[in-house]
């Protein structure tokens, strides 16, 4: 579990001015997935992910659940992360239940990277199906000033510029889980993950606010947390838009200064 | 080829008031791709993915010579792109030449999602060897003006604020190729697989400016372009600068207003 801010040697040029200095720079790293199950010999590896080191644990759970390649807390047996040296990166190794059928769970989550094409213009609905859950009212002024509190919660991002926040809020805006990383879909996957650990997935008390934009993928995850709302500071994409609508939740972007843009679920902001 | 911005209904919130209103989203939308080679049966999927619609073969020939998947231009035999409908995403056809042992170059792609990893900790120099090619200097007061005329010349961002940009730029500072995407990655496929197209891969004389920040993937996909250096308007990352030293790439971000900083080859910025 190395830092998250690195130092590195920088030029900065200033006018016609010129000068050598020291910089922190994000720290990204490559992390290792392998999955294995009683019963079954060998390990599936899941991906080599690049991400910024800490909550490593959230992470995994978090893509897993995203991925829903978990969906009862049983059925994540045991989770462990090993640091790597020179010659190997960090290793997560996670042992699912031999009760799950691991096989037709990756199926659809082979959709993204196969001819499988659940995607096809219209939304696959059965990955957008929001977790059984109440859907909770939100209201308009803690909706607007999610984003402030997300970026008072990000100590990391001042020092280094590089790093993507998500947070998962209280319907009364109150900081729940906050997480930072490189990249934003890992951020999402920390808070998704830490929420989960904590035994609140489907989180439909919960607003996720994330620092950039909102594109598919997000949203995705979202619903798959079964979160009420998710609230951006950025802008959504037109898929983003779509896929929020079939899952059944509010969708706001541009959020910042008291103002924000609801493009979906707009009777459910009171 | 749909358009790349369009109209949502928006219920936009300032202060206590809220009023229904359009806004514009950039388009996200699917994009399959399948190789195909002379002799073998069947269609290989090489994935699905999230895209603006627009510019679709440079995209995919950019992914392809990003991925070391294609080298030498007559390589690549065919690329056709088929607008779907609401049952089907776009398709994107692309046949390789016989001689090509597509099986060897998809091996070391397949690194960043399986547990093959070429790059725990250290760059695995194969995939980072910057194409050959001169190294030309590159003036100081250019390089720290590159993000404004990448912004000059990108007319989609200003209406929906959700798409990032990237442009190759002559040592002179003029603009040759823009493109933008709803993906960072995707754009600077986009203008590797234009200049690729227009024969200017290795790309030694021009320039990389993208918009965002810069995380490892866009470094290892500017050193098989074989550009001379990479211009961010964000932060790059640790690993983006580990990288760009091992290509012996010109790697500069927070670049705006006649400043930025520079983090590797600094003494070919004159």
């Amino acid at each position: 579990m190395t830092s998250r801010a690195a130092v590195a040697p920088v030029t900065r040029l200033e006018g016609g001015a010129r000068y050598a200095d020291a910089d922190l720079v994000t720290v990204e790293a490559p992390l290792r997935i392998e999955i294995t199950q009683a019963g079954r010999a060998g390990a599936r590896p899941l991906g080599l992910m690049m991400r910024t080191p800490g909550d490593d644990e959230d992470l995994v759970t978090g893509l897993l659940v995203g991925e829903g390649l978990v969906v009862e807390p049983a059925e994540l047996r045991r989770l462990t992360v090993e640091a790597g040296d020179a010659d190997a990166a960090d290793l997560a190794r996670v042992e699912i239940d031999a009760a799950v059928n691991l096989d037709a769970r990756v199926g659809p989550r082979a959709l993204a990277s196969t001819s499988a094409c659940g995607l096809c213009g219209r939304i696959e609905l059965t990955r957008l199906d929001r977790r059984a859950g109440p859907a909770p009212n939100v209201r308009a002024e803690i909706l607007a000033g999610l984003p402030a509190r997300l970026r008072a919660g990000q100590p990391v991002f001042d020092q280094t510029g590089g790093l993507h926040a998500a947070g998962l809020f209280s319907l009364d805006g109150a900081p729940e889980v906050l997480r930072e990383d490189v990249g934003r879909h890992n951020a999402v996957d920390k808070v998704v993950g830490a929420a989960w650990r904590a035994g609140r997935v489907p989180a439909a008390n919960l607003l996720l606010a994330v620092s950039g934009r909102v594109a598919f993928e997000i949203v995705q995850k979202a619903a798959a947390a079964g979160v009420t709302a998710v609230i951006a500071v950025g802008a959504p994409s037109s898929l983003a838009v779509e896929a929020a609508r079939v899952a059944g939740l509010v969708l706001a972007g541009f959020a910042r200064d008291g103002r924000a843009n609801v493009y979906t679920g707009e009777h459910r902001v009171v």
